[in-house]
């Protein structure tokens, strides 16, 4: 029975992985495993190839299989695989008596449901490579175009000191690109087939075990292990630690945009669509449901990481609660993973950037972002701290007057005879210009789009 | 769409907690939500009667709403009162378009959507109790029945001294029942409407809002709060870790009766069931499958817990992020506590115990685990320190000779003139019986019943 | 050897709760526990008076315990308490060989760590008890001095309604008042004494067990349990949830006022000190210092609760890793909840609040949050529809011409001879007003600060 | 002020690892990144050489660091960097008043606290690289010596089939060796540069910053990335997952020592040393002391990875508790993962093992754990439904009748006359002895150790 639910969950998936962790397509996959175990065993002459066939051609219908009655009995049984099997021999055996005797042969439960999942995994990170590669996309493109635009950096949720939005979404950019690499590494390891009968050691399968296991592997496209490894799930947490850091640089995206959304900054919004985040009697509210979606991913995969790392602490040749605990979890991150991905990829995609904005806000504390620049400029003349000393006392003086730290400063410097002059008009002008004041910003969002488009070339010649 | 399923979260509930937050359960809560605010409206005059009738029988009826179009338009609206308001106002109109107007009036999402949950959780609070009362009982007898049952106490998994199974079954009983307290504490504090419009200040409904607050917090048998709680959530959190402390004595009670089943063991067993836990080629296995699904839910109901706990940080009026994240997450854990307890129940109720068994345990370490026994009897004689050096004396010959201790210690105290007959053989054979050294074991077993029966005494008056 | 410090953890305690749980004062505890075991048993003639005296005597000297030695001996041991036994027995045979004979007498090493634990977590929780009435205190404070301050309602982080500052503080006082009564119940289950003997039986105590355990029970104040509690955890489970759920709620409040305190924002500040959040040269910048130590707290508690949770599955009578991972868990839960006590308590009652900001911020939307307001109006002339379409249309055309609601509603209005003159001047400056549009957050405000004031002084009684 | 201490943490880390972390190992790194940083700057000539060469020269005595006034400051500052420039400035002063101008030039707060932390994760790694090596070795030490060791192979805690305890110590070893491409993939990433100034921009240094961030990534062996990563945290949370998975495979390793070490199964056990896991007065008790502390670190370290990937959601430019979050965390996952390694070294490298114990629990069962061999044997005869018939039918027999499998299958298959003579003395023996019956075990142990040893000397060649 279903512990939750779409209605409870919405906004929490891709529908091509939820697709693939459906019970369809966990039982499609369960059924795939099988009808390569027989042809593997009819390969290796371990079992007759007519019943491989038989059990091959039933595996293929998946309405062989009643999932209501499937899922009522896995709640007996503790596991998915020993009803399941049942049911298949049944359907194998209305085919041909004979051919049932070999179904599942030599298999243990934990085989069936752990390589099925291997098979979906590899499905699910297919689908949010893509996402990923479609969301970094994104980011470049804005970090292009907004290269120069300026901008209010903002540290402790205060302005800071100005910078650019292509800085911002070069941070992305670059975060993301690591997480290609991540993502990589993990495929690789995933993709890995479980085979080892009921205690690991394929005695049931005699002398014949490496040329069955070795088929196997081969007709799934699956890495063959060392040895199999029922009790040893760092592969699986690996995916689950992947997708939970991937899902830590997504929640950061999601709480920049969803901060510079807010109704006093009003620098960047979410594509707007019909029935999505807008309100038809508060035209001025834009909801960052997008965003909200991610930030909610955020806080549930975290956790959901640390169940699958607990769960690693597992019994002998086979878990009492540790293998279990993975079943929902495990799904669960792969689905948050990838519906955030989408969401995230729907908003960066459609940004709509408000840049006049954003250089208003700039002015919102009428300079004073600029008293480093001030400082640096003053000290070159008169030496760091005694410019420190006048900025800090025309910064004091600007809040007072309320009014800009150029004017504050220039009434500053022109009352001390020892500094009257030092500054003059053009100069106090440039200094007030916050773009010409961004450093290394540009250069910073250039290199993490050259490094993206270096990681995707590379990717795209495997 | 389903993020995960009854077949890879195979034992994880109960049925009747299931259903409580199965997809029909929650629109069937929303829809009692939606009716009684219609009828606590028409009271307070603030709605036409007429109007409240016609709402109040059309949510009378689950059919009027589609789930799967309910579930695709939560996903782009990324909340599920949204298009679930939208379906029922549309029913509302096919019977009556005037009475379509006062559908969901001077209500907010939120206040929909946390309303019904709370509704559910009473219910499902309910079944909890009752599957905890069951469990205590069964503890209770089993405390009551063993009450003299000689058993090795076991620290750091090794043998230690003797005790009873008794003793055991009474440490979880009182576990058991200081839950009792802890659960009637968060379901008092979990059932509070929730209801404050768009930002809390219930300002739709004018002058009107406590009378229509007031009737609909008593049409639905709800706590009235002093005021509304959108971003406060610390009363479902507190549902979160009360389940959360359950499920840890359930996972403490289920590591003990799991290892007491162990091959090596086999002190207790799982009752048996056809289709759970057995093997037909393997009949010396009895599989603690009931132990195994709390076990699974003692690793995955830890994180969820926190993931409620830090979902509260929630934004000013509405939060983004911190409320979405409890949606899936606590259903999860009520469902895994409920479905802990059912399983707990099953085992602890049918537990098979082998008392014999329990009793040639204690011998293993041929009497190895009495030594603080007869150190203190020795001790009365010839004082703590040289006792200790006798019997420390004695063990090691025991361990070296593969003897027992009583043989060892009665050659190693003849072979010392000033020790020779200390103990005479009467006092050996008595030092030798496990049982004679359980200490308070029964005493401790007694109040704990005598405990649990007095606080389910004082249940029963309320 | 100390595993994190004082340097990479600045802000995280207060500095009474941090003293109850140094080396120092965790050893003080432990002397103390032996301490009154010694004269426990003296008084039920286990040992000899004159040896208890001897030894209460040593362990009121802190300085008999060389920490370093401590510390190195218990990295081998794996427990605190056997090095420790060691050294006190070592000191008080310095002053009396016969006396030290019965240091310890007929306790386990989990009976006085557990012991000393459950002294320190009474004393730490009157602190936090302390600190949570103050930190209530500052929000009734401001619940009532604001509760007529207009202020912008914000869901999503967007502009919803108008409400008021004293209904925002009124939410967090209401939330911290239901701590109160949580803190009550966990303070309560956490006095208990732990004294059980090596497996939980105390044979070594013979048929004087009880009354030891009663006299060493009334000497420390703690209750006295059914049995032996070794590895049934709840109850120090329970302070950790329990201080979860406070921690959660200030985050909440730290979140609040960090968003409030943005540049944009500015409605609210931090008391400023020197070194503190402000920077010398930005003067705009006040950094929100407080709100950081508690939303850090925010992050790590949650997680550390999960540790106590998962620690909780605990085997047979002494646990392996379960136990052991409560010793630094524990302590920073309640030195972080106890940090974030203190800060939270500094912020709110040192909080510079700008209403005239606050109510200037409520027109940043021009009047388009008050169109709720507006269509309620209309609806009781025109009815709902047709009131939410012309609000529509006239929100459109404020934003389309950056105009005000009022203006754009009363062109709207007048365009169409249905309407025209259905709201005159009057009406319209009346909603355009949100201090009238603030509903129920008044009463609101009153009823939790009377409930603050009630839940006080039935304490106070106490 | 400290929040957790050695004595409540006992066992918790390496010696090399604390001290990497200790309070002085801290400023010994920041100090060490301030030194770079001037000297980086005169390179670039950004400030004087003379400058330079003073604070290089006054950083390389940590004495100038007064630690307890750095604790104080700090508290109140909410950040370690600010009152440590301050008193390295001071101490500069104290030397060269022209000096001191420049230090922490150009930099801001968390670069250097970021710079020293990648400079610390470095050294820890480094010896965390060390202990897994050792472990490793070890390991494959046990596979080899123990590849043809019968031993049981257990699922859900009962006995299932014959396998060998050179193909459990190769599991183990083959998820080490996953662990160490994981933590040379960790370790790339964790070696990189934080400069970025302020806000990420390095607009302080001008058109000197890129000059001066290569010489400063050089002068540390440090990596320059494409940009600053101030809020980007996803190369530490890196270090954190990958640690918590290694300690996820530890875990497991402890689990099944432990559970190998029960008094009822002995057939492993810690090597012993003085004062650590033995009792004088309990001789039989060898408890599992490094285990339990690996445990310890099991069920702690999860939860704290999800801090880290909690603390991941970063505002804007600088972090308001996910940075802050992190700075006690990540050292506690390094150091509890090293202490884990250190213990599961230790115990590993002199793990005891009882063979003939091993031997002697196989038969526990009385011959039933090899069912599954007998039927295969029979179904090469009969087919393999009948097999299984007759196997169960001899199991149930062997059960009632207190007799071994061979006995009771011999007499069944006597008893039917179409099944007599079926399996001789000679194959019923064969099919008796466990070690005949333990499938691809010993080359499944093989393979494991080569690839350790491959991957062992591609590190080397490195």
């Amino acid at each position: 029975m279903p512990t939750f639910s779409r209605l409870t969950d919405p906004m929490s998936g891709s529908p091509a992985v939820l697709a693939i962790f459906s019970d369809a397509g966990t039982v499609r996959r369960m059924l795939d495993v099988e009808a390569a175990l027989a042809r593997a065993e009819a390969q290796a002459r371990v079992i007759p190839t007519a019943a491989a066939d038989v059990i091959a051609q039933v595996c293929a219908d998946a309405g062989v299989i009643d999932l209501d009655a499937l899922a009522h009995d896995a709640d007996a049984a503790g596991n998915l695989a020993i009803p399941f099997v049942k049911q298949l021999t049944a359907a194998v055996t209305r085919r041909d008596v004979e051919a049932a005797r070999y179904v599942h042969w030599g298999a243990t439960s934990q085989d069936i449901i752990d390589t099925a999942l291997v098979l979906q995994l590899a499905d699910a990170l297919h689908e949010i490579d893509a996402g990923l590669l479609r969301l970094g996309d994104a980011c470049a493109a804005l970090a292009t175009a907004h290269r120069d635009t300026p901008m209010v950096g903002r540290t402790w949720l205060q302005h800071a000191l100005p910078a650019t939005f292509g800085l911002k979404a070069a941070g992305w950019l670059d975060a993301l690109r690591r997480h290609l690499a991540r993502l990589d590494a993990a495929r690789a390891q995933a993709r890995t087939l479980q085979f080892g009968g009921a205690a690991g050691t394929l005695a049931s399968l005699g002398d014949d075990a490496p040329a069955v296991a070795g088929a196997l592997a081969q007709a799934l496209t699956l890495d063959l292990p060392a040895l199999p490894w029922h009790t040893h799930r760092d592969r699986l947490a690996e995916v689950a630690t992947t997708l939970g850091l991937l899902v830590g640089t997504l929640g950061k995206i999601a709480r920049d945009i969803s901060l510079l959304m807010q109704t006093e900054v009003a620098e960047v919004a979410e594509p707007s669509a019909p029935g999505r985040g807008g309100s038809s009697t508060m035209p001025h509210k834009r909801n960052p449901v997008g965003c909200a979606a991610v930030l909610t991913a955020a806080v549930r995969v975290p956790p959901l990481v640390a169940t699958m790392l607990a769960g690693m602490t597992q019994e002998h040749e086979r878990a009492l609660g540790g293998w279990q605990a993975e079943w929902d979890t495990l799904p669960q991150i792969v689905t948050l993973a990838a519906g955030a991905l989408r969401q995230m990829g729907d908003v960066v995609a459609g940004l709509q950037v408000d840049a006049a904005r954003m250089r208003a806000n700039l002015d919102l504390t009428r300079g004073l972002i600029l008293g480093e620049a001030a400082m640096l400029e003053l000290g070159r003349r008169i030496g760091r701290l005694p410019a420190h000393h006048v900025v800090e006392q025309a910064s004091r003086r600007a809040v007072a007057d309320g009014t800009t730290l150029r004017d504050a400063l220039a009434r500053t410097l022109d009352e001390d005879p020892a500094h009257r002059g030092l500054l003059d008009a053009a100069t106090l002008d440039r200094l007030s210009d916050p773009a010409a004041y961004a450093g290394q910003a540009a250069p910073f969002a250039d290199a993490a789009v050259a490094a993206w488009r270096q990681a995707r070339a590379s990717r795209q010649q495997d």
